[in-house]
Order: structure tokens, then sequence, then C-alpha cells
């Protein structure tokens, strides 16, 4: 069992009370998406097993997963050297994490055309989310 | 050679006007760190072909390893969904990405004893920093 006390005591929470989470394929590395996360959504994530982030936008606890069921099955937590960064090593259930039904939020890249994507659509975003938009 | 001005335009800069970066390691996937970049820095970046950040503690430009001499060379850059987070897909030079000496930033992980180090030191900051302390 991860040690969420201590975890969250030695983080360094900005003017917010988030850190940021990198959350990066347990297999593969891949990196899938970068989020925020405050003291609670920490105990949640490690009581969970599942990765529980900080909406910003939403401004309330995200179960990463709750709507369209790909969650994110945490096997690691790093953290850096300032404490002020996580990076979650997740099982990404459903094989993409990103809203717009990419594996990896970070789909694309630049190159001398501008930019271009370099993986494709794992599902149809509307299919998904019934009700449009969110993770 | 990647276009840096079509890039800015498509990022979201946050009201610091900056967005998160974070290197990875271009061979093994590793995440090395997590920093920040105003439109100079991806500029700068772009033509040198190495990582070149803003320090938000020193508030100013940072190539990175302007000191240490661990400069990281770009091979690639994606951007993610929402335009506020960059990958940067890195060789790093010298070994070592943190200023503590360790390969990678987030060289700690939780567990049930606590923070446990995972990784060795390549280098001893106080022989590579002569005035002690920066990256």
């Amino acid at each position: 069992m991860m040690q969420a006390d201590e975890l969250i005591r030695q983080l360094k929470f900005d003017d917010k009370d988030l850190v940021t989470a990198v959350a990066q394929d347990f297999a593969t590395g891949e990196i899938l998406m970068l989020a925020f996360m405050n003291a609670e959504s920490i105990r949640r994530t490690i009581d969970a097993g599942q990765a529980v982030y900080w909406s910003r936008s939403r401004k309330r606890l995200w179960h990463k997963g709750e709507e369209s069921g790909n969650v994110q099955n945490v096997k690691e937590i790093l953290v850096d050297c300032d404490g002020d960064a996580i990076v979650l090593k997740v099982e990404q259930e459903g094989g993409a994490a990103c809203h717009t039904g990419h594996r990896s939020c970070f789909y694309r890249k630049i190159d001398n055309d501008g930019l271009t994507e370099i993986s494709p659509r794992i599902f149809d975003p509307e299919i998904v989310y019934k009700k449009g938009g969110g993770h």
C-alpha cells in the first residue's frame, strides 16, 4: 500500500493547492496526459488504485474514466526533486486516455508542415460521451 | 525544420504566458523532468535544437545544461489536445537531467516505506555546479 499521507507531506502544492501529474503508460512509457491533483485527489487515487484528478475547469474531483469507462489503474507514483510534480504509471483501460479518442493527449507533433497527427483515434468521442465534452 | 511560429500559434499559454513542458528520453521513454516554456523559449529551443526553458524561479530563459553541460538535444515536440502542454523528446547529454545528479528528476517513488530512491546518482552536484544550486 502506498503511503498517501507521507506522499502529501513531501509534496509542495502551488497557490491553488495543486501539483502537476503526468500519466505515463506503465508498459510502454508513452506519455498519455497531463493533469492536476490536490491532496484529496491523491488520497482517493491511492485508495481506489485508479487516477482521480482535480479538474480545474469543472472545479471538482474527477475520477478519470467516470464517464468514458477509460479508467487508469495506477501501478506506481514517482515524485520529482522539488516535489511539485508527480508521475503516475498507469494501465490505461479502453486503450485511450484522451477525450478526443486518441490513445494519448499528445497525438500531434510539430514538423515543417505544422502540426501533424501521429496516432489514430481509438474511439469516437461522440459515441463514448453521450453529452459531448469531458474526459 | 520545425515551425516555431505555427507551434506558438497553436498553443494556449496560461496567465503567466507559459505552457508546461515534459522532457522525455527519446530512446527509452523515461520522463526526465517537467519545466515551463514561453513563446521565446520555444523559438530558441527550435533554433538551437536544444531545450531552452523559462525558469520561474530565476525569471529568465534557461538553456538547460548551460552550467552543467547536460544539454538536451530535442528530437521531437508533441502537443497535447488542449494546447497547454508539450512533450520534448530529447537526447540527454551527460546522462542526467536532474540538478541532484540523478538521471531523472522523478528518482523517488512512494511505497509502503514512504519515499524510496529508485535510481542512483550519475554525478555529484557539488562538483558539477561550482557555485551550487541550479540545473
